[in-house]
């Protein structure tokens, strides 16, 4: 460890076409991206010895407003400077550094993170998207917000969220609490913000998705409340699409 | 004029790559995109004959949140069915109907207008963009918001503005009145909204280009004043990029 500086890096990315946060071979991802560029910054960065690690790992087309990523580097620079040199190496793309900071070795943007926010944007009209493709979920059907509100009140607390797991999910505990779940309307956009200490892979998107059938009355809002206790991947309703999914915030100690 | 139905439509497009409003031969325009979608719709629609009629006939790279457009159309149609099938042939590109309505042949989408809206982003960030990318303006610069309100409002009210009008404009008169440009900070966003009855070419963006002058200090708001009482094109300090301009919304009568 000695001679790295560990820095925070809080990161903006447009996941549409990336496979997502975790490195891979298959195609591009935000953490490939990110490391491609910090290893350009600094050429003594192993990419291999000192990984970067995010707050999220979130999916491919996943979105990111202020995601938290840190990094050992072995030079201890202005952050500013570490900010605008990745910034300089990321070329444009995807993916921006918005903010660098010295921390300390204790710091890690994932076990030490407290509470993390999602925000799921749908758009509820006829017409196609422009501004918002690949960035908002579309939905055509006349929707009941108010049933919706009514629904999500059954998942908000400490529950078994079996129903709303991805079979991939390497949580070691289904069981986890979700602080809120509030559904804004501003027009034709309908927002979901919700957070919780940690979710488990795809809960957001399968929350949304059976929500979804609430709106549109396909569900009541006692069957959310059913899905939920079944405790049972297959009685999960819908899984709303990632374009709509972001990525918002972290609270850390202090 | 006999059997012929005109249709009034709100369009929304993201201008980035196309070369504005008006159909010509260099490139994709709005209206071009817009009247080959309406002429697979409805094959006995002649677009020489029946051309389509904007509120606003915006530059390259400028987008449109509701854009007024009238056609007049060989055939009858429920609006919901003149919307849904024009986005159909639309086929999810950069410009989609938000809304059709059957109105008078006495209504004309730009000579019945009362008020048209513009909306400048300006992003005051060092971070390049990556959301907001060809639709915001990324100043890096840190910006005295206050100076280039006191600024704007040397500009509101019923001026000769040929200091803010292209060369190209093809205006009557460069004397125009400007209803008001309200500078609203959000966070890293700057929104510059103002309204008029009419805009000459290049208004908005260069108003904006020269309040961005005094934001970074290399004018004062009373030079803008001086600029606006020059009454001459060389006194502009500076025309914004068009990537963060928006026709918003028109008035019409009742």
């Amino acid at each position: 460890m000695s001679g790295l500086t560990r820095y925070k890096l809080t990161i903006e990315y447009e996941g549409t076409g990336l496979f997502g946060w975790q490195i891979q071979d298959n195609g591009p991802t935000v953490q490939g991206i990110l490391q491609d560029a910090i290893g350009k910054f600094c050429r003594a960065y192993d990419p291999v010895e000192n990984r970067t690690h995010a707050a999220g790992r979130t999916d491919a087309g996943v979105h990111a407003l202020a995601m938290i990523v840190h990094v050992d580097l072995p030079r201890d620079d202005d952050p500013y400077k570490v900010m605008s040199g990745i910034n300089f190496h990321l070329n444009r793309g995807p993916v921006v550094v918005l903010k660098a900071e010295r921390v300390s070795h204790d710091f890690h943007a994932r076990f030490s993170a407290l509470k993390r926010y999602y925000r799921y944007h749908m758009i509820n009209r006829p017409a196609p998207l422009t501004f918002q493709r690949h960035r908002a979920w579309q939905v055509r059907a006349p929707l009941d917000v108010e049933a919706m509100r009514e629904a999500a009140t059954h998942l908000v607390g400490h529950h078994d969220f079996t129903t709303f797991r991805s079979v991939e999910c390497q949580s070691q505990s289904p069981v986890k609490t979700l602080d809120n779940l509030d559904i804004i309307e501003a027009g034709e956009h309908i927002y979901f913000d919700c957070s919780a200490r940690s979710f488990l892979h795809h809960q957001v998107r399968s929350m949304v998705g059976c929500l979804y059938y609430v709106g549109k009355g396909k569900w009541t809002p006692d069957d959310m409340k059913g899905a939920l206790e079944a405790a049972d991947r297959a009685a999960l309703g819908f899984n709303a699409p990632p374009d709509g999914l972001y990525f918002v915030k972290v609270d850390y100690p202090d």
